[in-house]
């Protein structure tokens, strides 16, 4: 037996016990007559403790030992002289008569500490190390926590847990799929999923009334910062349902995981429409811990001449409680923030709301003290509050302005992690129209249903039809979303129809899904969350990637395992194919 | 609002209460002025009840329904006239004022019903048709329970469940990789995983201590009846173990799982040595249901001039309990079993023990009475008796006995499906040689650690190194396994040298498993247990098919989605690869 105890475990009760602790040394402190071992693992840290009384055979093992070294250690459990109130086991530590050096190790590239000096590359290159050390193993914990709680949820609402295939078929709508040479059908390819969307449609029309799963995604896309090629959903559907039975359902899952994992008791989730989270937030994601709407200006800043604005299509602006006496630099600072390519807008007018009624702007030249006092009460500005206003095409502008309430969010203390503001956002549109291929194509996927109340806007403007989709928001992270599914085959043809397909490609790709809806479709809905994130929402962390145990970087690799890599020439025989040279093809 | 109830939901405790179900049309019975309608979802039947006085327009409706149409039904809970015991909802029906046809159906291509008349091709064709049948849908929600039980089991056992990458690198070791072209990184592959060994020992490494993962596997294989391309694991690591503790826990598991899933208690699981298992039963995943423990002969049979005897090196049998009447037919039936190609024997002796005490064999023109007196008291039969015996080839008359033997227990009735027989089999050989390359292999995995005891025979036989590896087998069938894992790199480069791996070939494929030993490798093993036949198991099926949602045929096809199938020539193109015509290349 390796040990009696794990590292976290023993406490002044356990007084005079003889114990056998297993574990990785974290520190040696000799200090002469005595040595201190701090011994490691998942649960926690002991301390042994070797008096000069040890055997000359102990002295010499002990010696050898260097960091991260794991060893058996035996002794008694003794009170400590000095105690640590720091850690759960600091009231004791061991008194050893022997230890046993079960593997050696070399000096690891980088200290497995808390706060570590490796940098990412070497992280993630010796990722079983830094997986030993506190915050990443935490990560991991805390995945496997919130694993288990959506399970535990699930299941006691009748949800079942049935698993989809990895290998199916590759179809054009979405993103790029991963492909798999098939041997046993040369020449013929199967594909990673997406999603498991149409299976778990099938699932329903199978009977199987509430369907869930946690499970693997794949998308081959060029990687942003923080996307991995697979990622992992907690995928769930619901039959005989409306839109409102699913967000309630989900909204007491949401509820439920705040509860058990963090302690917190959430209120009721607003609905927003995306009409409106356009509107205020130039979001469909707000981030409502924090006020700050948009107010548009249009209708009261025209007609003075000042040209930015009357050509505008759209002028709207903020209201930074408190900022009026912000310097020339900061609001220098500001116009750069707004002029970054990736925000892009031309130029920020400001509005000072001096402490003494007066207005202090960037346009006086062309506003009187009335004009500027309209925008103010327009925007329910106080004294000592400041106005930010950005001018624009509208798309374009409010998304700036998105970017600008989320900045000052952040620089005025706003979005702070430990508060957490959940929404859904509701009636996105059906249609988004694609600039690139002259087509709509569909905003969620080719299966939400429309809003029935819409459909006589199908011919005389598309892009107006409401979905009935929904996206779960949190601190202006979309954690989740999913949508009223079309149950029919005539609404589905329809919708084919208006996404470009021909009646040939929609039956060569979802013919079995069309066939299906033949036997008696339940109407059903659904949604899926984003596991990576979620967990790293929960930890108030922005990276995904720490939540990971073997993330792949932005290239894709492995770089722990040297993954992708070339293969064998018998293995591509085998599959029938022939590698070509990228420079000839690019 | 689709339900207030589901249609399993209803009973006498609801009478009068209005109510909404929705579900699928089971049957429509019109008994003129009557009728009746069995309305079916997941969790049960419910009767419909439609009277004479039913408005024109619900008649119209109730005229157009069909089998498996969707409805909505709306209506009070009466009490039934004729009650059905049979079903919980039997003593009540609903005496419907309103339908909404949801979906209409076309006839199904196969009656959906517990006994179908559907074939196999076509129930995968239309597998959410077949889901809706009874025992399909009790196998998924088996499947589910088992899968949660697991779950909830390991975590109170501190285990963690962490995800491995699917996306991994391939390694000519083992069974055939399914591989993935990698856009990014062009002309390499990524490949799918065969199970997560090498993962799941750098979490170890990694200071996890205790991992899990209920996980899905590839191999690419010509697929043998009943195996799958992609098939699940339960997946599991535990540090600072040796072999007895990985066998405890996971004694422990299986014992709660059989509790909670089929209300058994099962004792302790007996362990069995492989040397053991080959001897008695001729196979290292005996079904210990039943006696009939092979006896070795050899000893006793010989120099009686009977040449089939006298020449093999093995002769052994079994004695099958009240089978001394058997006819001639009977008797050459069972030469028929064993002389069938995939059993191998040569031919069958038996030896009759009548209840007078006198001896009837196949083989009384060499063997006296006495002689067969002497066979039949070491086989410890009684009067009445049967003794089958089987000459030749070691391993191949051994293979021959254990078939028929499992043949003799399911003639004679000992094959429970409702009985369970768990045991361990343990001690099996490290290695494994390999007749076509001439070398040896690993017998579970080239990361099994061998025997500390049996470490002298590495250097003058090590086809009897043991491992430190176990099975754990029910009704002979293997349903997990794993080992005590190496963990250190000098064993483990003696190991690969053994595999007849070149250091080179050893860095390239495991280097870094090799590189994570250098950094403080805990003592470490675990064990997965093949998740679709665990469930199959406690079904007391045979077939794993049906407890997967959408399994695969024999070709590794998936008939309902028709993958694998061929993708766009722009989709090789951005993957730089090239097909090879099949003909050509074979």
């Amino acid at each position: 037996m390796y040990r009696t105890h794990t590292c976290g475990e023993l406490r002044i009760s356990n007084l005079n016990q003889e114990v056998t602790l297993s574990g990785w040394v974290q520190r040696v402190r000799n200090l002469g007559a005595m040595t201190f071992v701090d011994l490691r693992d998942r649960y926690g840290i002991s301390q042994l403790f070797f008096d000069e009384n040890i055997s000359a055979e102990l002295k010499k093992k002990l010696d050898t030992l260097g960091r991260e070294y794991v060893i058996q250690a035996k002794g008694t459990v003794i009170e400590r002289a000095s105690k640590n109130s720091k850690i759960p086991t600091g009231e004791i530590e061991i008194k050893i008569n022997d230890i046993t050096i079960l593997s050696e190790s070399q000096t690891p590239p980088f200290t497995i500490e808390d706060k570590t000096d490796g940098g990412d590359e070497l992280r993630m290159k010796y990722r079983y190390l830094d997986i030993r050390r506190n915050p990443v193993r935490q990560g991991l914990e805390l995945r496997h926590r919130v694993g288990q709680e959506v399970r535990k949820y699930l299941d006691g609402q009748n949800f079942m847990e049935i698993e989809t295939p990895v290998l199916i078929k590759s179809t054009p709508e979405g993103a790029r799929d991963f492909i798999v040479p098939s041997r046993m059908n040369p020449n013929q390819f199967y594909a990673l999923p997406q999603s498991p969307q149409t299976f778990k449609q099938l699932l329903m029309i199978g009977g199987c009334d509430r369907y869930f799963q946690i499970v693997k995604c794949f998308r081959d896309e060029d990687l942003r910062a923080d996307r991995q090629p697979e990622f992992t959903q907690i995928d769930c559907e619901m039959s005989f349902v409306d839109q409102d039975d699913v967000t309630n359902m989900f909204e007491g899952m949401t509820k439920h995981l705040f509860k058990v994992v963090k302690n917190i008791e959430l209120g009721d989730f607003p609905k927003m429409t995306y009409a409106d989270a356009m509107k205020y937030y130039g979001s469909d994601k707000p981030d409502i811990r924090f006020g700050m709407r948009f107010v548009e200006l249009k209708e009261i800043v025209g007609g003075k001449n000042f040209v930015v604005f009357d050509s505008a299509e759209y002028v709207g602006g903020i209201c930074a409680e408190g900022c009026s006496e912000y310097t020339r630099k900061q609001l220098d600072e500001l116009t750069k923030f707004v002029q970054r390519p990736q925000v892009g807008a031309k130029g920020l007018v400001y509005v000072k709301c001096n402490a003494d009624g007066t207005f202090k702007s960037s346009v006086d030249k062309f506003y009187s003290q009335d004009d500027l006092k309209t925008w103010a009460d327009a925007m329910s500005a106080k004294p000592g509050d400041l106005l930010l206003i950005l001018a624009g095409n509208t798309a374009k502008t409010q998304n700036a302005l998105n970017e600008l309430r989320l900045h000052m969010g952040k620089e005025l203390g706003l979005r702070n992690p430990n508060e957490f503001a959940p929404m859904w956002v509701v009636d996105f549109p059906l249609l988004e129209w694609d600039e690139d291929n002259n087509r709509f194509h569909a905003m969620h996927h080719p299966f939400t249903s429309p809003n029935p109340s819409d459909m006589h806007l199908f011919d005389t403007d598309p892009g107006k039809v409401r979905a009935r989709a929904y996206d779960l928001v949190i601190n202006g992270v979309e954690i989740g979303g999913g949508s009223i599914r079309i149950h029919n085959t005539e609404l589905q043809k329809t919708m084919f129809k208006h996404l470009g397909f021909s009646d040939e490609e929609a039956r060569e790709q979802f013919g079995f899904l069309m066939d299906a809806f033949q036997y008696g479709a339940p109407p059903h809905g659904g949604v899926a969350f984003g596991f990576d994130r979620l967990v790293s929402m929960f930890a108030g962390q922005d990276s995904i990637r720490d939540f990971i145990a073997f993330p792949k970087n932005n290239h894709g690799r492995d770089v722990m395992i040297d993954a992708p890599s070339m293969v064998a020439d018998a293995q591509l025989q085998e599959l029938f194919l022939a590698l070509k040279k990228p420079d000839v093809n690019n």
